[in-house]
């Protein structure tokens, strides 16, 4: 199943890094599916550009694999849509993990799962469907993330944090051991966590005191 | 000296986190003591299984090294008193640093240190008895910390950092350049540290501002 | 080009750390060049000390290659100094990248780039002639960094980020998605940066509050 070709969804940044692992790791890229390519533009030549959602249903699901390569932004559903539209269609998504992230073999890793450049995941953590594990985050061990969570670029978890369904922790947030966030909820850049947060909430970190020239 | 048999004290999330890195290694893991394995059991099978620390003074000091399992909480004097107690008895603590840490080779990792995965430590820094550099820690060049420190995961020092015996610096918390920090001081989840610290002071980092669904 | 021999400028952390990397790969390091050696002092042994910045001009330019090893502090010009003084006497400046950092080889790193141990750059970065990205630093997608800024240890930026010249960006700051920040800019230790900031501005991270013993 792992050789199956890929099509891609999406044709921005987070599109362009999804792209970048797989032809290190000598996965067939068959198309891309986007309006426009905005980022990576030399990576996509030669690869199949179609321009509409519909264009994937001329695939059969079980030829090929899907990336959701929708990048996940906070108050945006278009990435999940993705996932449960194509899902509810019979198409598997490829699970990505950058060579330079270190993953234990004593994770459990979902279907759809990216993981990104030296990102590092711990013994007993589960990371639900279509979770993004972003550059450079850590998530230590015994940790479960659910499923359509955005865990940002930096961020750090220490051992046995739970964080239920779609759920988005921004640039460097740190969790202390032991946190459960509830799910829906959003955490912002850098905060601090040490505490249990409940379902939709928001969790804003310190703002900066800016000081301006001649001021 | 390093192919001696190795004897886990403690079953919780933190020595299954060392038991994956020393099998990685090939280390000839005997026993684990722990009234209660509570993670990671799936790598624990096979190994015997002491329930009482007595059972360790069955093996000959000689004969074999501890690796102190006993996870590092602030406030919890329970892992430096293992420490303390076993090597009283003349037993030795092996020194456990994961295949993805990215340790200088002119540094200095005194006995017992335990570095966990994608942690650095660079040129120059110096690491004492016992002290715990836990997961994508960045400790840069030129800084000391004493003996039975825990540097939680995520937790990013500047250059020549000074931290005396028995500090707990909390997860994603950060430190800059030439900064001391006294003994037994403890520093919270990402606080931001750019002023020397008293011996026995407590460093709390912001609180994030929490706002509940539909207020 | 890239087997000329290197003559290093400075002789504190920074130059030792910058000589690891370069002894590990087998360069060629001829002189130190610094009124003293602080740091490193066993690696510099064997190596030519001396001891003033006359003495580089004895070396022609077409035949060596300098390495700005004087480290980067807000308020303090001196590297940036160095760095346009040879460049003017035609001297080129290394490019020196360790081991262990992450660089997509779609991005674009320029003369006399500095990445060390553990950081990230993504694809789609263009990283400015003599801008260090220290220890740890993580640099996604897509991200602008012009010439002469200091990316401390641990920095973490999302994608897109526009970084002008001479911004220094302190310890574990952390920089959102698509945000600018104008030229002579300091960011503190932590700071969480949500919003552009304009030229010479400075943006300090939350304070800690801290509690001294017995109080």
């Amino acid at each position: 199943m792992k050789n199956k070709p890929l099509v891609i969804i999406g044709g921005g940044g987070h599109a362009a890094a999804l792209l970048e692992v797989l032809l290190l790791q000598g996965r067939d890229v068959i198309a891309v599916v986007a309006p426009e390519i905005t980022a990576g533009k030399e990576l996509f030549k030669g690869i199949e550009h179609l321009k509409s959602d519909d264009a994937i249903l001329n695939f059969y699901p079980s030829e090929i694999q899907l990336v959701n390569g929708i990048g996940a932004m906070p108050y945006s559903c278009l990435r999940t849509k993705i996932h449960l539209e194509f899902k509810g269609l019979s198409y598997d998504f490829a699970t990505v993990i950058a060579n330079s992230a270190n993953v234990s073999a004593n994770a459990t890793i979902s279907e759809g799962v990216q993981i990104l450049s030296n990102a590092t995941i711990c013994i007993g953590c589960k990371i639900g469907f279509g979770t993004i594990i972003n550059t450079s985050a850590s998530i230590d061990h015994d940790c479960e993330i659910a499923a359509f969570c955005h865990i940002a670029p930096g961020v750090i978890m220490s051992g046995q944090v739970r964080v239920n369904e779609s759920v988005h922790i921004g640039t460097g947030a740190k969790i202390i051991n032991g946190i459960q966030i509830g799910k829906n909820t959003i955490i912002g850049v850098g905060a601090n966590i040490f505490k249990t947060l409940p379902d939709s909430s928001i969790a804003y970190g310190a703002r900066p005191f800016i000081k301006l020239e001649g001021k």
